[in-house]
Protein backbone atom coordinates (compact mmCIF):
# COMPACT_ATOMS: atom_id res chain seq x y z
CA UNK A 1 0.00 0.00 0.00
CA UNK A 2 1.68 3.25 -0.86
CA UNK A 3 -1.15 5.46 0.01
CA UNK A 4 -2.68 6.47 3.24
CA UNK A 5 -6.37 6.62 2.93
CA UNK A 6 -9.26 9.29 4.95
CA UNK A 7 -6.47 11.35 6.93
CA UNK A 8 -6.25 14.97 7.84
CA UNK A 9 -2.61 16.58 7.28
CA UNK A 10 -1.17 19.44 9.30
CA UNK A 11 0.16 22.11 6.54
CA UNK A 12 3.04 23.04 9.00
CA UNK A 13 6.01 20.46 8.61
CA UNK A 14 8.03 19.06 11.42
CA UNK A 15 11.78 19.37 10.63
CA UNK A 16 14.25 17.69 13.20
CA UNK A 17 18.00 17.34 13.17
CA UNK A 18 18.83 20.62 11.05
CA UNK A 19 17.08 19.06 8.28
CA UNK A 20 17.79 15.45 8.70
CA UNK A 21 14.45 14.79 9.28
CA UNK A 22 11.15 16.04 7.98
CA UNK A 23 8.01 14.69 8.45
CA UNK A 24 4.35 15.80 8.03
CA UNK A 25 1.43 14.70 10.92
CA UNK A 26 -1.59 12.74 10.04
CA UNK A 27 -4.87 12.51 11.83
CA UNK A 28 -6.77 9.47 11.24
CA UNK A 29 -10.75 9.27 11.19
CA UNK A 30 -10.39 6.72 14.15
CA UNK A 31 -8.42 9.24 16.19
CA UNK A 32 -5.10 7.96 15.59
CA UNK A 33 -1.72 9.71 14.70
CA UNK A 34 1.11 8.66 11.69
CA UNK A 35 3.74 10.90 10.35
CA UNK A 36 5.22 10.08 7.05
CA UNK A 37 8.57 11.55 6.50
CA UNK A 38 12.20 11.47 5.31
CA UNK A 39 15.21 10.71 6.50
CA UNK A 40 18.54 11.86 4.91
CA UNK A 41 21.72 10.83 5.16
CA UNK A 42 22.74 10.71 9.12
CA UNK A 43 23.08 8.93 12.19
CA UNK A 44 20.64 10.50 14.74
CA UNK A 45 19.06 9.16 18.13
CA UNK A 46 14.89 9.50 18.18
CA UNK A 47 13.65 9.53 21.35
CA UNK A 48 9.48 8.11 22.02
CA UNK A 49 7.09 9.23 24.34
CA UNK A 50 4.06 6.44 22.82
CA UNK A 51 4.87 3.29 21.18
CA UNK A 52 5.52 3.66 17.78
CA UNK A 53 6.02 1.37 14.70
CA UNK A 54 8.22 2.53 12.01
CA UNK A 55 7.44 1.28 8.68
CA UNK A 56 10.24 2.08 6.07
CA UNK A 57 8.96 2.64 2.69
CA UNK A 58 12.08 3.32 0.89
CA UNK A 59 15.68 3.17 1.52
CA UNK A 60 17.90 1.01 3.67
CA UNK A 61 18.25 1.70 7.25
CA UNK A 62 20.34 -0.02 10.33
CA UNK A 63 18.55 0.60 13.38
CA UNK A 64 19.92 -0.38 17.48
CA UNK A 65 16.71 0.31 19.77
CA UNK A 66 17.75 1.06 23.34
CA UNK A 67 18.31 -1.34 25.48
CA UNK A 68 19.74 -3.80 22.80
CA UNK A 69 23.74 -4.17 21.59
CA UNK A 70 22.90 -5.16 18.04
CA UNK A 71 21.88 -3.29 14.47
CA UNK A 72 19.38 -4.59 12.46
CA UNK A 73 18.93 -3.46 8.59
CA UNK A 74 15.59 -2.42 7.75
CA UNK A 75 14.59 -2.03 4.51
CA UNK A 76 11.39 -1.56 1.68
CA UNK A 77 8.27 -2.73 3.01
CA UNK A 78 9.95 -3.72 6.79
CA UNK A 79 9.44 -2.32 9.92
CA UNK A 80 10.36 -2.21 13.97
CA UNK A 81 8.43 -1.33 17.18
CA UNK A 82 10.00 0.94 19.83
CA UNK A 83 8.74 1.19 23.29
CA UNK A 84 6.49 4.17 24.94
CA UNK A 85 9.73 6.29 26.85
CA UNK A 86 12.92 5.02 25.09
CA UNK A 87 15.01 5.61 22.28
CA UNK A 88 16.49 4.25 18.99
CA UNK A 89 19.24 5.05 16.88
CA UNK A 90 19.06 4.60 13.23
CA UNK A 91 21.87 5.23 10.33
CA UNK A 92 20.88 5.92 6.87
CA UNK A 93 23.32 6.15 3.48
CA UNK A 94 20.32 6.82 1.43
CA UNK A 95 17.44 8.90 1.46
CA UNK A 96 14.73 7.01 3.87
CA UNK A 97 11.25 7.33 3.35
CA UNK A 98 9.16 6.21 6.47
CA UNK A 99 5.39 6.24 8.51
CA UNK A 100 5.71 6.37 12.18
CA UNK A 101 2.88 4.76 13.61
CA UNK A 102 1.81 5.92 16.84
CA UNK A 103 -0.26 4.16 19.10
CA UNK B 1 -7.09 26.50 8.21
CA UNK B 2 -4.14 24.47 9.34
CA UNK B 3 -4.92 21.60 8.43
CA UNK B 4 -6.21 19.76 5.01
CA UNK B 5 -8.25 17.08 5.79
CA UNK B 6 -10.36 13.88 3.98
CA UNK B 7 -7.03 13.09 1.82
CA UNK B 8 -4.76 10.32 -0.03
CA UNK B 9 -1.11 10.85 1.36
CA UNK B 10 1.48 8.83 -1.16
CA UNK B 11 3.94 7.73 1.86
CA UNK B 12 7.07 8.39 -0.46
CA UNK B 13 8.03 11.78 -0.56
CA UNK B 14 9.24 14.21 -3.31
CA UNK B 15 12.53 15.39 -3.08
CA UNK B 16 14.44 18.50 -5.14
CA UNK B 17 17.03 20.35 -5.59
CA UNK B 18 19.04 18.09 -3.35
CA UNK B 19 16.87 18.25 -0.46
CA UNK B 20 16.07 21.79 -0.36
CA UNK B 21 12.85 20.92 -1.16
CA UNK B 22 11.00 18.12 0.38
CA UNK B 23 7.21 17.35 -0.52
CA UNK B 24 4.29 15.02 -0.16
CA UNK B 25 1.94 14.37 -2.78
CA UNK B 26 -2.13 14.55 -1.75
CA UNK B 27 -4.89 13.46 -3.87
CA UNK B 28 -8.18 15.11 -2.86
CA UNK B 29 -12.14 13.50 -2.83
CA UNK B 30 -12.90 15.29 -5.71
CA UNK B 31 -9.75 14.27 -7.55
CA UNK B 32 -7.64 16.68 -7.84
CA UNK B 33 -4.08 17.12 -6.10
CA UNK B 34 -1.92 19.02 -3.97
CA UNK B 35 1.24 18.73 -2.47
CA UNK B 36 2.45 19.57 1.37
CA UNK B 37 5.97 20.41 1.36
CA UNK B 38 9.13 22.68 2.91
CA UNK B 39 11.59 24.48 1.16
CA UNK B 40 15.06 25.03 3.09
CA UNK B 41 16.68 28.61 2.71
CA UNK B 42 17.83 28.64 -0.96
CA UNK B 43 17.06 30.40 -4.51
CA UNK B 44 15.22 28.04 -6.44
CA UNK B 45 13.40 27.88 -9.73
CA UNK B 46 10.23 26.00 -10.32
CA UNK B 47 8.83 24.53 -13.54
CA UNK B 48 5.04 24.41 -13.63
CA UNK B 49 2.89 21.97 -15.82
CA UNK B 50 -0.15 22.41 -14.63
CA UNK B 51 -1.02 25.83 -13.63
CA UNK B 52 -0.83 26.19 -9.53
CA UNK B 53 -1.64 28.05 -6.48
CA UNK B 54 1.46 28.27 -4.01
CA UNK B 55 0.59 29.19 -0.25
CA UNK B 56 2.50 29.96 2.05
CA UNK B 57 1.88 28.29 5.54
CA UNK B 58 5.28 29.95 7.19
CA UNK B 59 7.56 31.75 6.32
CA UNK B 60 8.99 34.23 4.52
CA UNK B 61 10.39 33.80 0.98
CA UNK B 62 10.48 36.72 -2.35
CA UNK B 63 9.20 35.47 -5.65
CA UNK B 64 9.65 36.29 -9.56
CA UNK B 65 7.47 35.15 -11.92
CA UNK B 66 8.69 34.13 -14.84
CA UNK B 67 7.25 37.04 -17.13
CA UNK B 68 7.70 39.78 -14.34
CA UNK B 69 10.44 41.97 -13.44
CA UNK B 70 9.47 42.67 -10.07
CA UNK B 71 10.19 40.47 -6.68
CA UNK B 72 7.65 39.89 -4.87
CA UNK B 73 7.57 39.07 -0.86
CA UNK B 74 5.01 36.38 0.62
CA UNK B 75 4.71 35.41 3.83
CA UNK B 76 2.51 33.31 6.03
CA UNK B 77 -1.50 32.80 5.11
CA UNK B 78 -0.39 34.77 1.39
CA UNK B 79 -0.58 32.77 -1.89
CA UNK B 80 0.78 33.15 -5.33
CA UNK B 81 -0.39 31.83 -8.62
CA UNK B 82 1.36 30.73 -11.33
CA UNK B 83 0.72 29.93 -14.71
CA UNK B 84 0.51 26.47 -16.35
CA UNK B 85 4.51 25.86 -19.14
CA UNK B 86 5.72 28.79 -17.04
CA UNK B 87 8.43 29.27 -13.98
CA UNK B 88 8.85 30.80 -11.04
CA UNK B 89 12.12 31.81 -8.57
CA UNK B 90 11.83 31.79 -5.15
CA UNK B 91 14.47 32.98 -2.35
CA UNK B 92 14.22 32.03 1.03
CA UNK B 93 16.50 32.75 3.99
CA UNK B 94 14.68 30.56 6.65
CA UNK B 95 12.30 27.49 6.70
CA UNK B 96 9.34 27.84 4.07
CA UNK B 97 6.50 25.95 4.04
CA UNK B 98 3.88 25.39 1.62
CA UNK B 99 0.60 23.76 0.28
CA UNK B 100 0.92 23.60 -3.48
CA UNK B 101 -2.72 23.45 -4.88
CA UNK B 102 -2.83 22.65 -8.80
CA UNK B 103 -5.66 22.48 -11.15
Amino acid sequence: MSTIQNVTVTKKSNVYFDGKCISHTLLLADGSQKTVGVIFPSSLTFNTGRPETMEIVSGLCRVRLANETEWKAYEDGQQFEVAANSSFEIETVDQVDYVCHFG
